[in-house]
């Protein structure tokens, strides 16, 4: 069964470069190939989540490449989530989660990419971008912060940049984390009923609630136009959490599992090394 | 005369957007309009140091854009030279200089762009480089450190970066320090005769200066490949020190004066302000 999750073809859900992204022809929920039984779902993201770590520390070893995983999703669509049961078998030495909030005064004294570039994965590294460079394209749009032409020019900033990554050795994940309206409305009810999870509201989850379709079609014309070759946009669907943490844990070990990781040798010989 | 030198036309010495640039048409001595005497040289580039730093401070109050000085040349060529006099009168308020040399180790596991992204201008600064990411197509070329396809995908990467800059505000300027072969000479043995300049010695002068022609065409083709409209390239006559410094004191004034730079007007009332 192992095997057989390795080898799950997530091609369907990944977003070619040139076409245009339509989120409705997504569903929210697991289906063909992903539609396994809650307690199969488990034991295989957990099994995926060792080969993970297993993986990271060749990664780190290899110390010739990189990867860089972008989260984004509506609030509650399950960012944070993701990083505490996918990574919950991978050591923090070789992995950073980066969240990335709405940006400092000094930040905004500088191009949108600036504080990106300075927390990008250093070859070895794996990083996680909790939000990242994409909400300066979604949320500024959404609130017309931006105009279009700044937004169009910030894709084809966004592409560039991300090619640069590229060519330096990291893979950059992308995944857009799919919910419907009304799984956001059950999970934000769940925060308003239990007083332990008042910390996580914010009154922007309301508000931009009420701005749903407008997100939806920022994140199509943003995935349409920055879903490259070399760094493609994943719509996971994600009303089931265990089967979107399925998803990310395959989608990392088969991108892992493509690099060409080899560890290297050291550079003097053992056969001189006496232990004394 | 001051208003004169502030109308000089450099545009004889900028490397047009797609032209290709033959350092051999260029003189590396101070030719037409800039032909003036050492003393009026040396009047001209106080008026306008002191013009620099007004119109630094305009740019610091306005917040709103910011200068890149790349400052490029072989060794000997007066980048420290142009920095020390040039700037001699602009409060380090608003200007910082940012020397690069060999990349660190963790400067080595990220992009060759990452190091030079964080150490760009923030808005109301302006800074200069003392050598730049300039030296990952150069150096690196000429040292067969990285082959063709690499270094054009660089130039590529570099002219995207140096646009990104300018669509957040920032003008870059780039000078190319020009300095004849002979003069370079002169130099060394000033610095050998002179036990006070040892320090500025290096094995890799003498060794870059028998590679002398490789390093011009790795320039040439540099400037060919990224100079734009945004973001060009001057050839800087560089054998007379003097006319160096007038010349590049020239260009940033005029590049100030030609931005749109407006003092912010206080966000309260002054007139409710009563000072007891």
């Amino acid at each position: 069964m192992h095997r057989i999750m390795k080898k799950i073809d997530l091609s369907p859900w990944r977003i070619r470069h040139g076409s245009a992204c339509d989120l409705h022809d997504f569903s929210t929920q697991p289906e063909g190939p992903l539609s396994l039984n809650e307690d199969e779902v488990r034991q295989q993201t957990q099994k995926l989540s060792a080969r993970l770590n297993k993986l990271q520390s060749k990664l780190h070893a290899a110390n010739s490449h990189a990867v860089l995983l972008v989260l984004q999703g509506m609030d509650t669509s399950g960012k944070d989530g993701v990083i505490r049961h996918v990574f919950a078998n991978v050591s923090p030495l070789g992995v950073r989660a980066v969240p990335f909030s709405a940006p400092a005064e000094a930040e905004l004294k500088h191009d949108f990419l600036w504080r990106i570039h300075g927390k990008v994965p250093a070859r070895g590294e794996l990083v996680i971008f909790n939000r990242s460079h994409y909400e300066d394209v979604l949320v500024t749009r959404v609130h017309k912060l931006i105009d279009k032409t700044t937004c169009s020019k910030r894709y084809e900033h966004i592409s560039h940049f991300e090619s640069l990554l590229h060519d330096s050795g990291t893979t950059v994940v992308k995944c857009y984390l799919h919910i419907s309206k009304s799984e956001q409305k059950k999970r934000l009810q769940q925060r308003i009923d239990d007083p332990d999870k008042h910390w996580k509201l914010q009154p922007s989850d309301f508000s931009d609630r009420k701005l749903w379709p407008k997100f939806i079609s920022a994140y199509e014309d943003t995935i349409s136009a920055t879903s490259t070759k070399n760094a493609p946009w994943y719509i996971v669907p994600a009303d089931s959490k265990p089967h979107r943490d399925l998803f990310i844990a395959t989608l990392l070990v088969q991108t892992l599992e493509l690099m060409d990781l080899t560890m290297p040798k050291p550079n003097f010989s053992l056969d001189d090394v006496i232990l004394t």
